[in-house]
């Protein structure tokens, strides 16, 4: 380890010291024996990466600190879908910059999820209540993706059979553009539509309306929802959240679907992301909504509880029967706008939006005073101003003046007002037109309305106590508090999720998320305005593909789903160019992530499933007939590796070969990438193109469920394929697949984290961190099988980064299920490891390089302690239904009053013995069936939590 | 409130509508009129503060940040007792950054502070193990302070009887400064001595050695040490923490006390300050410690449990009989530098210090290979070279390079290494010094060694396992986690301590304290460098000066001890130079503070008490007889307003006339300056003198005990007695005291806090805090004096911005005590109010302005709810020895076991009911007699913590 930088000591949590512990106990003599008996020789690389000399956080630090100033924050004044907003300081320090909501993971484990189960709660809350639609999900990736889902919802419940779909002509140009992508792979004709006049002719299963539109206007849709449904089509509205503080809701008028972004609620630019979006629908297209929905359940003492309705882990995507590939929510950013409500609340929105309003209609007059031709008619906060030639002057001239606008075309330029929009701004924009004397800075009875009345809401929204009580620092910093307390996040304890990576989030790679220079930067600034950005991009992208051994890599997708999905539109552009349209079949094997199977189908392929062996490996044989028989269609093959088996299968090479052999192209799934890094590369083992999961591997925190980054890598020959955008145009890929995610750089504000790691590992440390986080696994695999049997393990015995203990004979002989484990294992102070995936009745654990050997140890202790206690079931001291396993987790609340368990008090919530930094879980174990049955999915009434 | 700021209305916790609910139960139909009758007329300010008109949270910040940026950080190598760091970043965001840190008050309730106490216990056993001195105290303000602390000590416990203290010529020049001012005070003489012969002649009670000296120069301490022990006096020495790593251990060559800062280990500069010093002492000396002191004890369970065996709260100071008016510490800062220690261990403090130790002796060797005359003969980071003529020319040339030297004198230059220094820094030295060629980097064993094999240390140190447990990210995360939630803190719930004002503060108002630009400027940096900080702290002074009504104040002192001191110590001056010098009666009144007693003592100063009146206030009578009989002798009055018996005396007006009348100055304690701002001026109403406490009104967190700071502000005829600093000599101030504070401007890292409060809230915003704050005070007094009497109040029945509950007939009937109470509360998750002070067997509660009415109605429910259980007492249902009151507070792990208790288990845990929420103390009610019975004062083993 003597090559190390500082910094990979801290991130790896096992010291010399330990490690040499556990190799003995391992019965290896040194790290580089372990790998070399588990890594198959074939695919290990030989060579270290090529990459910059590690630093130390503070020289990262610095070096990002001068990225960061190399972007020129402005005054951005573009619009199309993002604004300037003052994130509250409360939220910035305690939601976007605290451990406990940041290094958590997605809720499936719902009792010890309730603080950001409840945030999830509010942001439904209040995206149904401003749209007027009564059920919301809990965040998309970006309005650009939530209409590509809506279209999808559109599709399988319209009455009409028509592939077609009607667009707003005046929609944002980027969401138009991952529309366009999404339509174009499965079928679906998108055809622009002015909304002046009856929609055109013939049959369509939906439209799309803006709300308001790109250029500013605001329509009355009344008309148009009607004639849409009259003739068989839903409709959906994208609509600006803040807006609807103002406008009638879209509920109101009709609409079948709302989505859009909540960035503006207090969410940085980022340069584009991550933010979250959001899609709300009405009665009757609940279960049909994409994504994450949080419903209210009840815990075992009958108590209202959080849990989610929908989960849409790749575990739980239904393979090739999925509606949508999105696994991942924005969970961070939500958490958020939902906090940026409850802060603000009704009054405080409808003060905010009219102060946005008030400056946009100031403006529009004082321009129209000044003989300029402002094209609106109704307006929110955008005006599109007429100046026939001048539109380039104009905008340069606000550009001189501190300020960004939008230019249109030669004609015509935008401005949009903000949240931080000043009289002093529309001052400058006024002289940016070449107006003399003072903007009309009148008080509002005074100028034009900018809404007519039948236009303006009168609905109230956020009537819940939630968004009422917590308006000073104080109550809503302790508001902030008591949620992020409820949870259980890596900032307590070990969370050894299989297929999930929970490692460090430094607070090194964190901080520089909050610079200025990067978080205040609106995408579609002049590139020269992100001169730092670049550099980061071109960096992080160069460094990506010299780990992955690729040759470009796109850092567009938002998440892993967005990444598939564009490494397999990649693959099927390239045979298309090849003349081999019909190229279309996608081999996936059994033991598959389900997002896999579902992001075929989205890029318009057929799934065919190749069998496992016995040994969990990919039946070869299988896998031979299938190519054989599809030979001429097929596409590709999707395969994880190490398997999701958590297995390194020696049959890899032959694998790629024998896909290779039949003209199909080798999608190399990156999940398990933390198992390769430094000592195996896809792209030269046989990937042809491979997304990473930069929220695993490179260090991105989970967020509490996202957000997450899904950079895709590709072969030389799939570079031309890689996706593009309507807004960045980039010569180099004419034959782009179009836009996968709204912004043309992903969520490129988190990119300071995997950035500095990267930076501070180096090549040494990143095989490192590797090589512990397989000796971690081993050494976990081989303490627990003496309590509970390792399914799969490679030949020689070892697995890889994770193992999968197999309680399905014990769950036969005792009925003690995964499902009790788990929550027995809160009890003891443990996230659950990854439950029924990929085998049902068995759990996946991954320690990763992080943890110390003491929180190792500590684990193996509490799984022993509870074999023990299924042995005593088997034993018959007690049945299970007796037994403290489906009593787990238990409540503080519990240990007082009547005490009906056979077991003691102290047995029951002190498995471990008593200590006084014990997690107490907020709620007892929570009854799915009753919320499923239940459907909720907004706040409570607070009535409902009284006795 | 129409003309409230954006912000007025976050920080002020109390709604307009919540506000009137108020209004109507005191019987008041406005505010104003609630102000008329509880603030007596003629001390009512007529006009508004003018002050510039509140900005937004965002312009705040701007504005601070624009301020930040006109500092220029360098590379500092200045030394004196200063060094750049590397805060690790962890310990940056998860303690300096986090509101549980920031926002706790002092460890007075144990139970409720077992993490911090823990965080101070191993900040205690790191400078014991490093000075080799068995006891440490948990912090001191500074080195300066921490020196003339130590010259009391040794003049309390020497055999001799002299007045003469010897003093180190190789010692920094603040310390001297600040040591010179407080001998003189205490008619202490001051000698320097050169310690390369024999000590001088005569009688003396002490000697201060530094180690290493100033100039850099280590010295073999043992043989005058041990010539001062054989002449009766005791040995400080003044030592740099890190050099301790290297080198031999005071304790271990004799001395009797160790000083020093605790700065350098990852406390950002903060241009002088707040940082923690330190001092150690030998056996026997213990009980002399200054400041705080943390021990362990055990509680009612009898495990281990943490508390202070030293309390040095203003309450508890000895008033004339104390040996120190030290009441705050810098627990924040301690808690940094414990935790540096703690993420380092020894192994990482021996590479750090020998890192920066191979720099220096690298330096020396290449300048003297160059010919230059380095002085020094031992050094361990400090080098002095002497370059006749030339140091100006050297320092010159550097600071063009982006290095800060010390100009020692015109032919002489000190540089200093740190943990920030690098090979090029040393190159860039030795560029300045005009050598050709490389400076040598060779090998540590190439070059001549710094220190000789005697003075090296090579005894153990750090050797608790804390120090060696949490050295990976994770593991440190969560310790700082777990530590964290063993507290209560204002971001759980009001902390409503009487005469402390826990109020919010902001995020906006911390933010800004990680500056670059703020954190990473040394004291000593040229003027140019710190042109934000000069404005910062002009601002600062103007706009205290017009909250109080005075003409001039200085932010020197770095709390409110020293705030005391140097206001005192201009009174002196200012006597002694109108030819009065015989002025050395201080008129403290019987219910002050007992700090005001103490300050007097230590500015040389007669106490003289006065009356308190059956009704609380002062009386009047009694002054006037002690004014007459003193009348040649008197200084001054020291006198809080409003009261410590939170009362608006009307008296004030004639007691200021009384005093002046008799020659005597005014010094109005700012303690209560939450119940003045934007209402009285005490420097319009007859104050001559105040100290105010930044940390209490003007929302600089508590810090779990320190920072504070105390500036004095004065009347112009005092203005030139204000204190002064060796570095930073100011003509306007040539008569001035002498420094107080080591460094000129006290805490300026932390001055943004008050800076941000005042520039938020603007004129009308302080007003509005100071009514709400009197308006929620006399709420709470008349909601809770059903359940317990208010002891005092004005004329017409009101309260200031506290109230003191009176228990004294409840404990006579019952047996229930006020600590039965304060524990009681910890159930109900609440901090205790301020107990048994100004008048013992009483609560003093103050709710600040801050808290929502919500809040505060909870309070009353808890309030009412314990009086209840007193009643059950008294209607003997059962015995206080049997009451949930003697049992508080109640840990989740008493549930589980057997329950002895004649009550529920439920009624003891959840008083208020069950709570997903609840806060469980750690502990449960801690034996303070047994701790003081058995003072250990370090970590114990972890096998204590064992069943």
């Amino acid at each position: 380890m003597s090559n190390l930088g500082e910094f990979a000591l801290r991130h790896i949590g096992i010291s010399p010291d330990d490690q040499a512990k556990m190799l003995a106990c391992l019965g290896y003599a040194s790290i580089d024996d372990l790998i070399e008996a588990a890594v198959p020789a074939g695919i290990r690389s030989t060579s270290e990466l090529r990459l910059p000399e590690p630093v130390t956080e503070a020289q990262a630090a610095s070096e990002l600190a001068a990225l960061a100033a190399r972007n020129t924050v402005s005054v951005p004044m573009i619009g199309l879908g993002y604004h300037p907003t003052v994130t509250p300081p409360v939220i910035r320090r305690n939601v976007l910059e605290s451990p406990a909501w940041y290094t958590a993971y997605t809720p499936y484990q719902p009792e010890i999820s309730q603080g950001r189960l409840e945030a999830l709660l509010n942001f439904q809350t209040m995206v149904g209540d401003l749209t007027g639609l009564p059920t919301a999900n809990a965040s998309l990736l970006d309005e650009g993706t939530a209409v590509a889902e809506a279209m999808t919802v559109m599709r399988r419940a319209s009455r009409s059979s028509s592939r077609r779909i009607l667009v707003d002509a005046d929609t944002l140009p980027q969401t138009l553009d991952v529309l366009r992508t999404r339509a174009a792979a499965v079928g679906v004709e998108v055809e622009l539509v002015a909304l002046d006049g009856p929609l055109p002719d013939g049959d369509f299963f939906g439209l799309v309306v803006s709300y308001p539109g790109c250029s500013g206007e605001v329509r009355d849709l009344a008309q148009v929802v009607e004639e849409a449904h009259a003739r068989g089509g839903l409709v959906t509205v994208a609509a600006d959240l803040l807006a609807l503080a103002l406008l009638v809701a879209p509920g109101e008028f009709g609409a079948d679907i709302a989505v859009g972004s909540t960035q503006r609620f207090g969410v940085p630019l980022f340069y584009g992301g991550p933010h979250a979006g959001y899609m709300a629908v009405l009665d009757g297209l609940e279960r049909q909504l994409p994504g994450r929905l949080v419903g209210v359940s009840v815990d075992s003492a009958g108590r209202p509880a959080l849990r989610l309705a929908l989960q849409t882990r790749e575990q739980h995507i239904r393979r090739e029967k999925a509606t949508s590939n999105i696994c991942t929510a924005q969970v961070l950013l939500a958490v958020v706008a939902s906090m940026y409500a409850v802060y603000h609340g009704p009054e405080g929105l409808r003060r905010i939006a009219g102060r946005v309003h008030l400056h946009t209609v100031r403006l529009a007059a004082t321009l129209r005073r000044a003989g300029h031709d402002v094209v609106n008619r109704h307006m929110f906060d955008t005006l599109t101003v007429r100046v026939t030639g001048g539109a380039h002057q104009v905008v340069a001239h606000a550009h001189r003046a501190g300020l960004r606008l939008r230019l249109v075309d030669a004609d015509h330029v935008g401005v949009t007002c903000s949240e931080i929009t000043t009289a002093d701004h529309v001052q400058r924009v006024v002289e940016a037109f070449g107006c003399g004397g003072e903007a009309d800075h009148r008080g509002r009875g005074d100028v034009p309305p900018g809404l007519p009345a039948h236009l303006r809401r009168t609905s109230p929204f956020l009537t819940h106590p939630v968004f009422h009580e917590h308006r000073s620092e104080t109550a809503m910093l302790r508001y902030l508090r008591r949620l992020s307390d409820r949870d259980f996040a890596l900032d307590r304890g070990m969370i050894p999720l299989g297929s999930c990576t929970m490692k460090l989030n430094a607070t090194t790679e964190m901080e520089p998320v909050s610079l200025p220079g990067f978080a205040d930067l609106h995408p579609f600034v002049p590139a020269d305005d992100a001169a730092g950005y670049a550099e980061l991009v071109a960096q992080m992208q160069s460094w990506l593909a010299e780990v992955t051994g690729y040759a470009v890599v796109s850092i567009q997708p938002n998440a892993g789903s967005q990444g598939e999905l564009a490494g397999l539109l990649a693959i099927r552009a390239y045979h298309r160019d090849r003349g081999e349209s019909q190229r279309d079949v996608c081999l996936i094997p059994a033991s598959a992530h389900g997002t896999n199977a579902a992001s075929a189908v989205l890029a318009g392929m057929r799934v065919v499933v190749v069998a496992s062996r016995q040994d969990g490996s990919v039946d070869l044989a299988d896998l031979e007939t299938k190519c054989v028989r599809h030979t001429d269609e097929l596409a590709a093959i999707m395969v994880t590796y190490p398997s999701t088996h958590g297995v390194y299968e020696e049959g890899i090479t032959r694998l790629c070969e024998l896909v290779h052999d039949h003209g199909g192209q080798v999608y190399v799934d990156g999940a398990n990438l933390n198992a390769l890094l430094g000592v195996a590369k896809p792209g030269e083992f046989g990937g042809d193109v491979s997304h990473l999961n930069l929220h695993k591997t490179f260090c991105i925190p989970h967020g509490g469920g996202g957000p997450g980054v899904g950079p895709v890598a590709v072969a030389a020959h799939l570079a031309p394929y890689l996706p593009t955008h309507a807004l960045h145009p980039d010569p180099a890929l004419r034959d782009g697949v179009g836009a996968v995610s709204a912004a043309p750089y992903g969520s490129a504000g988190i990119l300071p984290i995997p950035w500095a790691y990267i930076r501070m590992m180096g090549a040494a440390g990143l095989r490192e961190a590797t090589r512990v986080a397989v000796l971690s696994a081993n050494y976990l695999a081989v303490r627990l099988a003496p309590h509970f049997p390792v399914l799969y393990t490679g030949d020689n015995g070892l697995v890889a980064h994770e193992c999968i203990l197999d309680l399905r004979p014990l769950t036969a002989a005792t009925g003690v299920t995964v499902d009790d484990v788990a929550k027995r294992l809160i009890d003891f102070g443990f996230h659950a490891p990854t439950m029924s995936f990929p085998v049902a009745g068995t759990l996946m654990v991954e320690p990763t390089e992080s943890e110390s050997l003491a929180e190792l140890d500590r684990f193996v202790d509490a799984m022993a302690a509870i074999r023990r206690e299924i042995d005593e079931v088997s034993n018959g001291i007690w049945s299970v239904e007796e037994s403290p396993l489906r009593h787990a987790p238990h409540t503080a609340a519990s240990l007082v009053g009547e005490w009906a368990c056979r077991y003691s008090r102290e047995r029951g919530a002190f498995p471990a013995g008593a200590s006084v930094d014990k997690y107490w879980p907020p709620v007892g174990r929570i009854q799915q069936g009753y919320g499923d049955r239940n459907l909720v999915c907004s706040c409570p009434a607070p009535t409902a939590f009284e006795d």
